[in-house]
């Protein structure tokens, strides 16, 4: 295979000039890029940049692992990603569908060093096949876990739910229906905030049905069809996403109902789609965990002490209750 | 480092069972499943699950390169994503922030074997570069590009923004506003089509201002504000997306206007937002897109003919219009 300095002679120019070209630095003529261009293309060169980067020891790579795709995931892989390439960091999204084998695939990355770090989100194999891969480089989770060598950046999902029950307490709703997602940890952190919600307050179950695997806006349509053809109708929805409520206000609204006078609906995560349609919902903090995901990794890299936000849930309050 | 002869040994079970475990197989009692992990904590043992793909030659893992985030793209990558795991391949998703080295990371993966295939959304470095890995493996992109090595699934945008405005046309729209988003080679597309589309119609141009870089739900609410603060305002605004259109929809509703009777909207991509809010949108079939890139790739892997879905923008006409 041509080697650099075969380019350059055959170009007519130094070979510090075809590395400007291949790695796209200014200060290289048109002219000069296209017959470098030109040469590579007729040489069958291939730049070997990985061995460069391998030799520096680092690649400036973080890989991130989930599972699937959903709004709230990519909001958080969103700003971690912005977070990361502000201090000069790339990141790798791998998605592994609870498949072990694809998990493995960026652990052993960062066994090779061709990752510095690894962001879990959702993880699949058992935590003791993760943990092992923590000599490599520094492992950081978005899950709830107690462990010394994978720091996590959980957030309490019992509080959060609390705090939507409590406010819908407080203006006076007593009869909430509830909408779950997927049945995970936190879900059931959810479930078992309900439960003490209603114990506390002395209320007796609503006997509404629960609604699980509810995330999109076509659940929420649903749900407010189920809605309008109750007798003994909730007077709140609590919602395990934004996107639900969404769902619910509008297929109301277009059946003639009016939000929140017929009924209260309650989002969750504060995505856009809260603010587009004055949803009242939860403030998920996804940027500041992310924020705290990449500043733990960071000083674990640098061997220096992070800087970390405090998280909390917090309600905001807008017209749909 | 241990191997899985010391810890079959030390846990008093075949190797079999060992390989089930790492490899989370269902039939090992929990009882067998937990002492074979403690062991594997003890002994610091890593499985070498790379050195096996490679030996067999695929890792059936697929790089996808973007820019950044946007929920276009992430449409896609998503549509992308689901289409390739349902035939057993896994994704990897390299965000470059337009750095050349950062796609030549994905573009070595391939050359290491690391990655059977690419899906390039939007490139960095030159093509010449990106086509000289194709020896490698299947590479193909997103983006308007013809090139004997690197298909392309790419829509014609000139197409898709000229059904927007002549349907606009068609229900008695003459002054129009136009939204863009980035300026790439897919604006300069719809740019043309506006002036091909006034000068067909003998308009003259409207004198509005041009709104580039326009694309949240945010920047729809700017350009309300614009709107509700004109004399001569525009009869209808054709939108850069689903969301810039959201926003200007809510919030004309939120300052008392009505939509279609005050101006006329449309949104571009048939995203679930336009859905939501019975916005009049292009269908854009991103999920069509990524099934036929899949499918190219799938071709040149196994040396068969693609199945392709013929593409093509649709008008889906809602209450916004």
């Amino acid at each position: 295979m041509a080697n650099i300095q075969e380019i350059a002679r055959l170009a007519g120019v130094s070979t510090a000039t075809v590395s400007r070209v291949i790695n796209q630095h200014p200060y290289v003529s048109d002219l000069t890029r296209e017959r470098v261009l030109k040469i590579i293309g007729q040489l069958d060169y291939v730049p070997n940049y990985n061995a460069t980067s391998l030799k520096k020891g680092a690649t400036r790579s973080i890989g991130i692992i989930a599972v699937d795709y959903n709004s709230l995931l990519m909001s958080l892989v969103r700003s971690f990603h912005t977070i990361a390439q502000q201090s000069g960091f790339n990141t790798m999204l791998f998605m592994t569908n609870g498949e072990c084998s694809k998990e493995l695939v960026a652990l052993e990355m960062l066994r090779s060093r061709q990752l510095d770090a690894l962001f879990c989100l959702v993880r699949t194999n058992e935590w003791n096949i993760i943990e092992s891969y923590t000599r490599y480089g520094p492992i950081v989770t978005w899950q709830r876990l107690t462990s010394d060598s994978i720091p996590s950046v959980f957030m309490d999902q019992y509080q959060g739910y609390m705090l939507s029950l409590e406010y819908l307490y407080s203006k006076g709703y007593r009869k909430i229906l509830n909408v779950f997602s997927s049945k995970g940890l936190n879900t059931l952190e959810r479930i078992r905030a309900y439960r003490d919600f209603i114990q506390m307050h002395g209320l007796k179950d609503s006997g509404f049905p629960q609604f699980h695997n509810k995330m999109s806006i076509y659940d929420g349509e649903e749900i407010a069809q189920w809605w309008i053809k109750q007798t003994d109708k909730p007077e709140a929805i609590s919602c395990s996403t934004d996107e639900v409520a969404a769902g619910i206000l509008m297929e109301l609204q277009r059946a003639g109902f009016t939000v929140p006078d017929d009924v209260g609906i309650m989002g969750f995560d504060n995505t856009d789609i809260a603010h587009l349609l004055d949803l009242t919902t939860i403030h998920y903090p996804v940027d500041k965990q992310a924020e705290n995901a990449f500043a733990v990794i960071k000083s674990m890299l640098d061997q220096s002490v992070p800087k970390l936000h405090s998280l909390a849930f917090n309600l905001i309050e807008r017209r749909s209750t």
